[in-house]
């Protein structure tokens, strides 16, 4: 089969497109023929070598959509022909979605969501769990007023969704106003432009200084700090990039709690991974009632292209979820 | 009235026993004749400058046991002759409870436990609360393995015994085998040595290398690193002392939750206070059944020796809380 192999940690110059032999069959898992595969922020860390890898020469890639052509002992519940969609893979110990086919723990999988295309379903496996999870381990609620960062970005814009759709008040940092239109199109109630307005200027202007009882981060670092500054006193803070240095201070000073969010933890540790197929289920069925759709960069790439996906997705301007057609 | 007043920032040597006008009654408040006064970590960081204390000179103090006196109007639920025990004090816009007297907001006073005398009570209110806090936004059942930091400390024994009401199995941290045998008496299942014990020995030792679903830090600081350290997959860490700064990434590779708890935040910002009272209520329950008691440091001070229970606290000698007799 064709793939995008991985020759040595660095840039996008070192993919190479290579044949290499299908993957085997193996229990529990399913050969998926792939269709569509997405791009993660994650992805283009661990091609800069984030240890969580897998051993190089490899084959990248999270999430893919795709149809079952193989089905291995002990799996129920997908047969072939089956349309399917899930984050299984890119990491160590399992395959890559850069390639034709991959072989997948079936307990990550969940049977695609008919309303969506190939394209659009390979965009929502890594972003969903992650911003499900964030969501439910800080407890949003119908009571919360939520301020989801990021809200045209990956996990950024299924955050905004799942907020409104747990029925919270959502607002969404942007970095243009094209960004601002397209989140108050996915049911954002205000829109925050972070170039313009300082932090203690939006807790003004949309909490009355009170700050927000959620705080969904999507971006870490330095916004990390911000986030805490958003946050009301006893506010949950959920983030899903936290591997700085941060002064705690703040946490203490308004009794926070600090959910940090990674999803690649059950696939890492074998630990949890049936409740990654749940949720996919959980989501088909929130896009099949027009709850959840994904945002997808209007930048195309197939295959070959892989390399330029990831540079889109690098340089900051890419809008929604970057896609690469696969077949 | 007598009272210990603090005349400037800094040591103990700064109090000065003096007397002042009793405190007069408002609306909302009762005035307790105080009979004992308990001193915590956070009455120390006060004296010495941290911006949270009243404007100085001022009366210092959170803790404490006493008979109520007077009742202020609008307050339900009080009547003169009754005994009581809360945290209601030592925070700007509140009295202290270094004195003979203070007048509090009745929404932070529970009925002092009956089997308790005024010194175990007045021992008990600022950790009890805070420990309950930490464990229940950590979410303690009976399926939890817990590790509770200083389980002879003043908020690690309460926390100790809260744990197992909530039917966790319990280790803790001591100092010394003295403080061991105390904690097992308190109902840890396992105590360790941290002087003795490196954090990957006993997480091997006591969890089989998977790390503790809970862990309860009550020391802060350097340790905070530690309790991530400690923690399994997935798991939660509640913190007491977080003015620090942190490396988060241990809590990115184990997607684990912090909860900083600051129990003072009712009496700062005017938010929760009766949820304080009720908590002194459903502790003095606990307490009645035998299943909470204050562990008392043998050392016994008089108003007059207030500046010596402070060193006491500060040597870190003590074994449980530091009382003051003040009647």
């Amino acid at each position: 089969m064709r793939a995008q192999v991985l020759r040595a940690h660095g840039g996008a110059g070192n993919f190479e497109l290579v044949n290499i032999p299908e993957p085997e069959l193996r229990p529990g898992a399913v050969r998926v023929r792939i269709a569509a595969a997405s791009v993660n922020q994650i992805d283009i860390k661990i091609r800069d070598g984030l240890p969580i890898g897998p051993t190089l020469p490899a084959v990248l890639g999270c999430d893919l959509a795709g149809v079952v052509e193989a089905v291995g002992p002990g799996v129920a519940g997908f047969a072939v022909g089956d349309e399917v969609y899930g984050c299984a893979g890119g990491v160590r110990g399992q395959g890559g979605t850069l390639a034709e086919a991959i072989v997948a723990d079936a307990r990550l999988l969940a049977p695609k969501p008919r309303a969506l295309s190939m394209r659009e379903a390979a965009a929502l496996p890594l972003v969903t769990i992650t911003a499900w999870e964030a969501l439910e381990r800080a407890g949003v609620s119908e009571a919360d007023h939520v301020l989801v960062h990021g809200g045209a970005g990956g996990v950024g814009h299924i955050g905004v969704q799942l907020a409104k759709a747990r029925g919270a008040r959502v607002a969404t940092t942007v970095g243009s106003a094209e960004d601002a239109a397209i989140a108050r199109e996915l049911g954002a109630d205000a829109t925050i432009d972070y170039r313009q307005e300082a932090v203690a200027d939006y807790v003004a202007r949309l909490t009355g200084g009170r700050g927000f009882d959620v705080v969904f981060d999507t971006v870490g670092g330095a916004n990390l700090d911000r986030s805490f500054a958003a946050a009301a006193l006893g506010g949950r803070v959920a983030a899903i990039a936290a591997r700085s240095t941060h002064d705690l201070s703040p946490l203490h000073a308004k009794g926070l709690s600090l959910h940090v969010v990674f999803m690649l933890i059950p696939m890492l540790h074998d630990i949890g991974r049936e409740r990654h197929g749940q949720l996919l289920r959980e989501a088909a069925a929130l896009v099949e009632a027009g709850t959840l759709r994904p945002l997808l960069d209007p930048a195309r790439f197939d295959l070959a292209a892989a390399a330029d996906a990831y540079r889109h997705l690098e340089s900051g301007q890419a809008c929604g979820k970057v896609v690469i057609d696969i077949a």
